[in-house]
């Protein structure tokens, strides 16, 4: 197998590799979320072996205040756009992918209130999300007929179970969905997670994006209370209250993004400190060897030109939050398209990416000790929950004939 | 073969196919651009067949004013950046791979004397060119050890051949060099295409990009005063005399988009006309097809996202090109490696490009009459001239060290 | 663009280079197609610019007696497998995918009245074929509904036009067929090329497999005696009167196999030959860059691992075709997805093998006079008449259910 | 997230799901180790997960008579082919990567003494294996300068230590070789596993090929007698001594074609029995959407072009090894690029198809229990011993210039 040099030719001073990937810091939200990325880089690879809740890094996102970040200054945020956010969660994503997951899906629910709720009911969740720094958990997507609910008085009382329910085993606070019993329709809510009847299960063995708790919460007769429940007649018929699968999307290619960009980075700081050059390679160090120099320019590149097709989708996505509950369906067609381009390309680019640099890292490169499989695993499992598929034939059908898709969960 | 259905299907109304690649308007250079296209793209195909001299299109460049677009506002131009010439560029090549080449090979000369030159040529050269409207042949490429000139007097007389003379067969005047036969320097210059020794072979033989007039000139002691060689020690050593092989990339890599652009475009038109339905699609229009609708949805994807990477190329020029003469090594070697990925990247997208329409179209529109093929012999033409390996090689080198190409041809 | 160096470095000599793509042999009717071949090409380039009729070829063919190959030798044919007249198609092939084509599908109408008519009618025509050395056109498409017949006494009067008429232009005898107007159904039969109110149209403008005629064949009241109507109800519902379409592709993907191994072989020679070394290579031989050894061994690979899926599915057919009329609807089923399999493989391989050819050959190679786009063109043309997604979707359906699909045209 | 539906569809009965991967059973040794593949898969993630040594697998192995299936006849083995052998491999890293990988790689030691030694060494190593039903372990790879001797009269004293000693953990028997502190040159032996002053570590931390034991060994002054080292002045020059790196490639790249296959249809079982249609595919089981069958149609097609490149390298492994010590030099060449080619595709093929398998299993399928994702482990942990970048340049260079590759380790 490999050859052990008998020593080893350190890469000679160089002005310092090339950075396509640095984030805007004259943001100063963008230089947060850079600074807990480099904290949290540092064990990112135990923190993927160990699963479970990533506490640590939880307290250091309460700390750093970008919790808030997309709560409007008037009920205690910093009232930030879309984008910011995005670029936070893929910031998040270069050092852990899970965390990057968690702090996006986040904004979900944040949101939750304000785009299925009253005025009231939104302003009042923005104004305790905000001082009470909660982290929220996910129990709201939209398919799984696994929870139901039976009007009793006041209260609806809920039973059944939700997979998949990211953030749970760390959140302050949920939005959930179920089923009514007898309307069939689907209800919205907001609750604290501590609420009696909740069974957190903490049971997500996903080989990827370990430590986001996507596994199960369980529901014996928990009760929720009519004013948790997030209604509101006068936006009926919105299109803006159909975006959820839009910032769900643009969170995952984000996620997506950051891995490719943290793959790659990583990757390049090993193929300078530590690979070898091959043994046929005639050359002194593994970076001038122009195989090496090939593989990083072409996924530098791909990377490079999927991070612009995400940025454009953030910019899509922060223009069509502006125009609020005025948005058209034309314009939230047209949102979706970006967005759906933007998804599918940064998978498949993070998908060989994260393959990729193995190559150019070599041999000894591939250790459970390193742990640098976690960035194809995590994207791996994470683009499995949208297929580019549907996503992509989206695209294709209003290239060709204006049609955008219907909006619906995923699209 | 494909069958004949008893009666076509025509596509029902539609709001109309979705627009991704329309040009921005609001510049009123790149409506006229626009247009310009719309007229040349109806007998492009006539064109591409006939090869030869697009005088029509060169006569209605000139009518527009689009020649002096680069030319400075106090020397008669219109004083645009190069991203405006270079998006013109490209739009131009969506309906013709040849208008645009000429076009945007014809600014690397129109710039040759300032670049080369004393401020009192480039002025003067600037004035002259835009007050005659001139179109520029370019028999300047600096590689061909084939043209040798020595001096008598006031003049060099020059003797010898130019290969692959972009545009001289319609030019007014060229930039020329050739190589000193006493220094072996190479030596620069601007001269009328008329002048006597010269002769413009127009045997380009190419089979794509036709009309470029790529061919040889050949000169017989051609007289050239030094007045109009073009040399200026004042700048000598300034990195941005070194930014000739950025500026043929940009060009070029403009060319790629608008190439794959205009043929998924021209693609779409056709699927929606003419194409008729896969004998086992069950559906009963070609664009119903989840595999159209894929195959569509791919392509626009990659080429909306090179377009981007190709856009940040052209303001990474804007701005290396508005630091002029102060310019400074790394910032050349930045802007190098940033237009390298974009021309790299945006071969690879349009040659996938260009060959995938047909798929899309079906067997009948594989026609000569038709001329679809055009697409794809025009890049596959222009990408050779470049090759992707080597600006590859460099943008993975610059990523992994922070070394930048060595500035010399082609890099 | 490219430099001219001041001396070419002709490759020193060499062992030869490898020769994967020879053919056996051994067989000598391969043997013999091999040595047809290499006449072939020598013009094939100013075959394909000119198009129209190949009648030197056809003579050439005439005189090889290839055409009788797949004749009963108690016919006076030479009575070979299917995989040797498929293999003699790729050896043509690489050469002239025109005349590859021609001769392949020559077969399908050779056996047509074996497989459509009565055992005395196969026999009659296969005595008179080998006799007469036929060559034989294809007018017997099995979807167009623009030919129509209607019963006159003995005769049935034909009326309409027939489009992709491979071979018509330069056949001997024709297969065709028309749908009834009295029973909707579609009749076959076979007749001499010069009955009266026949009209060749040789009107094919296709851009590539340019000497193939797949143009219009005008019938105006054609005469076609019931001796010529290929009716046999002993034969119905046999799985083997089914495989035409099997027979079809296998033809098709051979022409796609000989193409990309005709165009890898003569890119190496130009390579070899002709190519420069690239500027910033600092190698002084093209051959000896990594970046073109590395091309060539991809393809290389690709195209071998093509051929022998081609090679597989040459054998399964001969194992079909052996089974005669015993050959049992699960059978015809795996011959089917064997044979989609190596089609779509061959045609995508092919294309990028057709259209990477000229990035290692360099800008000097895409001259029409050369006419190396002729193979990408010859197997971009030849690929739609079969879409590749549809095959591999009865592959996967296969795989996943072992459900055959129906057959059907196409497949 | 992926919607539970109400109830799940059961794939209907089908003739049962085509079988393009399975083994020639009429070979005896193949159906046994299909047989045993079939054990092993059952708790194959379960042995993924735990690493360390596959010790029942190992006891089967041995029950099973096929660890002295190329030892020749009269020495107690089986005496067959290595096709077999590599077939064997391939079919038991259908199901366990690690146990192919221990299993072929196991026959490069056996083979240690008949290359190296002299013929009565070979004889002595080939009965002593045979009649003590030997597994042996590789601490033979040449590169690595880790591990010296020097002569202490009969005995040479060895210090230091070997990394990638894969199979030492559970061998009876080991294979290595040292740098000899004198002459420098690399010496060869055989001694038991059990050899005094031998630590086997067990440590190896891939995370891939997890049960392989590729770690280090560490030799604290191992005595080794002059009988147990393999020198044969008879043999020097030989071309047959250098083709140890072929046999390596051969058994490696049987393991990426048994791990394509194994992903395949373990993926293929998983879609049948588990997988829910897409919410948005319109059809009621997930094997009939048209993209699923797409996907696997590609992915079977190209592993079974992958698997035919492979079984063709087998046999010129074959006739190379037939030839014994009269192989000549340009057999040895050609027999390396056959197989460096088949090497190189079935290890892009299969990093291909076990990534790609997860999108046509969904969401669900990402589990650690289930454990899909050992076999990208694997084929990403295995393919990186032996870049394809090089082996590919071979074969190019070879296709060009009839040049083979300079014997060498990995070449």
């Amino acid at each position: 197998m490999r050859p052990l040099p008998t020593d080893s030719l350190p890469i000679e001073p160089v002005p310092g590799p090339r950075q396509p990937f640095t984030v805007d810091a004259s943001n100063p939200h963008l230089a947060k979320a850079a600074e807990l990325a480099k904290v949290f880089a540092v064990d990112a690879a135990a923190h993927d072996k160990a699963g479970g809740k990533p506490l640590p890094q939880l307290a250091a996102l309460k700390r750093s205040g970008l919790l808030t970040l997309l709560i409007p200054t008037e009920h205690g945020g910093q009232g930030e756009r879309w984008s910011t956010a995005l670029k936070a969660t893929r910031e998040l994503a270069k050092a852990d992918g899970s965390i990057g997951h968690l702090y996006g899906y986040h904004f979900l629910s944040v949101h939750a209130a304000f785009l299925r709720g009253s005025p009231e009911q939104a302003q009042d969740i923005y104004r305790r999300s905000a001082a009470g720094n909660w982290f929220w958990g996910n129990n709201g997507n939209s398919f799984s007929r696994t929870l139901f609910g039976r009007r009793d008085g006041e209260y609806t009382v809920v039973d059944g179970f939700k997979p998949f329910t990211s953030g749970s085993h760390i959140a302050d606070h949920l939005s959930i969905s179920w089923e009514d019993d007898e309307s069939k329709e689907r209800i919205f809510a907001v609750i604290p997670a501590d609420r009696d009847g909740l069974t957190i299960e903490d049971d997500w063995d996903g080989f990827g994006q370990r430590q986001t708790g996507s596994g199960r919460v369980t529901y014996r007769g928990v009760r929720v209370h009519e004013s948790e429940i997030l209604a509101f007649p006068g936006h009926a018929g919105k299109p803006l209250r159909t975006l959820g699968p839009q910032l769900q999307q643009s969170v995952l290619l984000n996620i997506f993004i950051g891995s490719a960009q943290g793959a790659l980075v990583t990757a390049r700081d090993y193929t300078r400190e530590t690979s070898r050059p091959w043994v046929h390679s005639g050359v002194e160090r593994h970076v001038d060897d122009p195989w090496i120099q090939r593989v990083y320019g072409e996924l530098v590149t791909k990377v490079r030109a999927a991070t612009l097709l995400a940025d454009e989708a953030a910019e899509a996505l922060d223009a069509a939050w502006a125009r609020g509950f005025e948005l058209s369906e034309a314009e939230r067609g047209e949102t979706a398209v970006t967005i759906a381009a933007a998804n599918a390309h940064a998978g498949t680019v993070a998908l060989e990416a994260t393959s990729q640099i193995f190559e150019v890292m070599g041999a000894r490169s591939a250790t459970r000790e390193l742990g640098f499989d976690r960035f194809w695993r995590n994207v791996r499992t994470h683009t499995l929950h949208n297929p580019a598929e549907y996503k992509t034939r989206n695209v294709g059908k209003a290239f060709l004939t204006g049609i955008y898709p219907e909006p619906a969960a995923f699209q």
